[in-house]
């Protein structure tokens, strides 16, 4: 390596230039061994952040953040390792869906996943709802379950990405979170150290997403293709709308509930059509269909021959929890208090604010406005109405859920405020708008 | 004060938003009081050099940092205080000639400076070759020296603008420095906690300046200006050149040297042009003159008539410094090695790069690279030539002096390097280019 110093390199970065792989190692190694202090990668940051980084410092930065940690090796493991990853939104929990489907497929799925913050879900807390499910398995186990069920889902662990770590927490205090290359290398650098071979992703926009707008998505979806194609591994995104929730259920048990009925073959219609798409692809990159459409097929069979929801009773099992729930659902001990929101007056459902109904599922227990906040697997609320629905002034809009003594006028006005009742049936927001992959961004059709 | 969120106001400046007074308060008192860390106030500095600050931005900065410390009061001291501050250069001794003939003209100069670092020298360690000379008083007594000689010479204490002292640590490690706004806060903030009414700024610009060009200098100039005159302080800037070192000689004892010739009636043209140019805006800042020009006469007869001179020996005298040199300058303990620079050519001198020769200084000993480094007084450089001046091969250019074993084939090299030898008779580049007042920018004539 190069000598280099760390004032001129972020100097480089502030005066717009680039780094070369062999700079962009120098600043993560040095932050790694903590010679680099944080108020100089900080200010790296901004400057990343204010004067952007291209593909090929994304790609170092990518590679950098991942090789700060151990990077699972499955060669062991037979078949193409596939994973999916969401940027976010509220009422998405597709990963609980597609992760048996695939798996019983003959798919694996090594998915290591994330805790919920503010309006946004995460895949660990729905998993916890569902009594003694453990998803802090070390490294070893890891492998043995996925080796016997092809499919295993945990938490992250310090020994992933460890850099990535500490420069999230960084950026977190620091107002650089919102950078499209600095995002896309956080996301591949997890991604990579989980031992996969390719990757879906499910970029989101809209008011209840990370990104609000399509062209941010697009952007963000174009850069975690090439970062993940340029390590080798075969990468679809999908852009779709976060502009409502998806699905009809926000809170942790109530969307294991709605993927359990989506699994049973039930479900709302939403839900369903993102998760067959980006299981479909899973499949189809995992060489267990010949196209995407194949595997969309072969998705949807999954779930009607019933292998599907026999692969989310095996993997709960094999990760320590109960079954007893995913059989009796409606038995899952029921919030204390409920409540419901209504209609302020005859129309048609027009719009809805995804992170105000987020917002109001935290206040209700459902999620956490710091990471050290506790979770109530049973809070949440039930969309009785999405967009597009004709209501009549006083009917139910939401029901609310909660064991906490919440304000219940807060809520019903959160509620209120999110949903936007108008004259005229309105147009529904597009779900998926556009495909991205190696050759390119081809609009959905 | 409304209650702030750092974060927030960190990511305001990255979107190119402004602070208002309140909310610079904020950061700068959160950080004073270390409640806001040094990483944070690196991501908002990066974020300042890139997206700006404009002037009210810049005069609340100050404002904070002046305030983080003690703000003098001389109300106490008869008179208009005035003193003179310079962005920094090669062989710039002006302060040691022009404080004493202010003061001997009847104008207090509350003076506190600042230490060289790299090519670039400071009065401190110019008035440290006097022997004895103490430029640590503690406040009590710099107002009781100033009070009595009408003039007082001393460093930056712990008291004056700690924000300041602490925020340009960190710009110094984080890439950060080279920021207008910030540069003119940094300055503003230690002269304003001097006690002054007003103020003299020689804003230098060249290859030996800290600005490179004319509308660096200029841009530097106004904002000085805008945030003296906010603060209710009359402030004058000149626009100067470096893109040759100020008089003959560079060093510290070698410039006290060159000082003292001045203050006899001696000394090189163009530093005298510049010394009495700011000397008489000083005076007539100071009420001691109607105009400039009558200023510039008064400092001129200052010199003339002795008393300037005399101010020099009184306030050595004052601040415990032996004035034995003063009076027999050749009597000073001569650098145990010297040498010299020849011309390689025939020809006229046709540039010189002062950044070069401030170099060769420092590896003489009369700099430092790192602030933890000691200073040799008597080492350094005395030019030959200047710009214009004719030449013959083997002809000596400048003469050197140091203590050390130094590799003098280097030094002479570097000179040889810094000193262009041209084939014509070249322009002589500008000395004075600009004046800028509250009233606007004046080009010299």
């Amino acid at each position: 390596m190069k000598s280099h110093n760390i004032v001129s390199l972020i100097r480089k970065k502030r005066d717009g230039e680039s780094l070369d792989s062999d700079e962009m190692r120098f600043l993560i190694q040095l932050y790694s061994r903590d010679v680099m202090p944080d108020y100089q990668m900080s200010a790296f940051l901004m400057a990343a952040f204010l004067n952007g980084l291209n593909d090929d410092e994304s790609a170092s930065l990518t590679r950098e953040m991942l090789h700060s940690g151990t990077v699972l090796d499955l060669s062991m493991v037979p078949g193409v390792k596939v994973d999916k990853h969401s940027t976010g939104g509220v009422g998405d929990k597709t990963s609980l869906i597609l992760a048996p489907i695939v798996a019983a497929c003959g798919v694996p799925v090594p998915m290591i996943s994330g805790r919920g913050l503010g309006h946004s879900g995460g895949t660990l807390d729905k998993l916890e709802s569902i009594p003694g499910f453990n998803v802090n398995l070390d490294l070893k186990r890891y492998v043995e379950v996925l080796k016997e069920h092809k499919l295993v889902l945990i938490g992250q662990t310090d020994e992933i990405a460890p850099a990535d770590k500490r420069m999230y927490a960084l950026r977190d205090v620091t107002a650089t979170v919102e950078s499209i290359p600095l995002i896309a290398g956080s996301i591949m650098s997890k991604k990579l150290a989980e031992g996969i071979d390719a990757l879906v992703l499910d970029v989101k926009f809209g008011n209840g997403a990370f990104m609000k707008t399509r062209e941010d998505a697009l952007s963000l979806a174009q850069r975690l293709v090439v970062i993940g194609e340029e390590f080798g591994k075969r990468t679809v995104a999908y852009l779709t709308g976060m502009d409502q929730p998806l699905g009809n259920n926000i809170g942790n048990w109530l969307e294991v509930y709605e993927s359990i009925e989506c699994l049973n073959g039930g479900g709302p219609k939403d839900l369903l059509e993102v998760t067959h798409l980006l299981a479909g692809t899973m499949i189809y990159l995992g060489d267990e269909a010949g196209t995407v459409e194949e595997g969309i097929e072969r998705s949807k069979a999954a779930v009607q021959d019933g292998s599907a929801m026999q692969k989310l009773r095996d993997i709960v099992a094999g990760q320590d929890g109960s079954t007893e729930y995913l059989d009796r659902p409606d038995d899952y001990p029921a919030a204390s208090h409920s409540f419901e929101a209504a209609a302020g007056k005859d129309g048609y459902i027009s719009a809805m604010n995804s992170y105000i109904i987020g917002m109001a599922g935290v206040e209700l227990g459902a999620g956490r406005k710091s990471k050290e906040e506790t979770i109530d697997p049973a809070a949440g609320i039930i969309l009785e109405k999405k967009i597009g629905d004709p209501v009549k002034r006083g009917e139910t809009i939401a029901r609310c859920f909660t064991n906490k003594e919440v304000e219940t006028d807060t809520v019903r006005q959160m509620l209120q405020d999110a949903v936007t009742v108008g004259s005229f049936r309105p147009d529904v927001p597009a779900l998926i708008t556009d495909t991205v992959t190696r050759d390119g961004v081809t609009p959905w059709s």
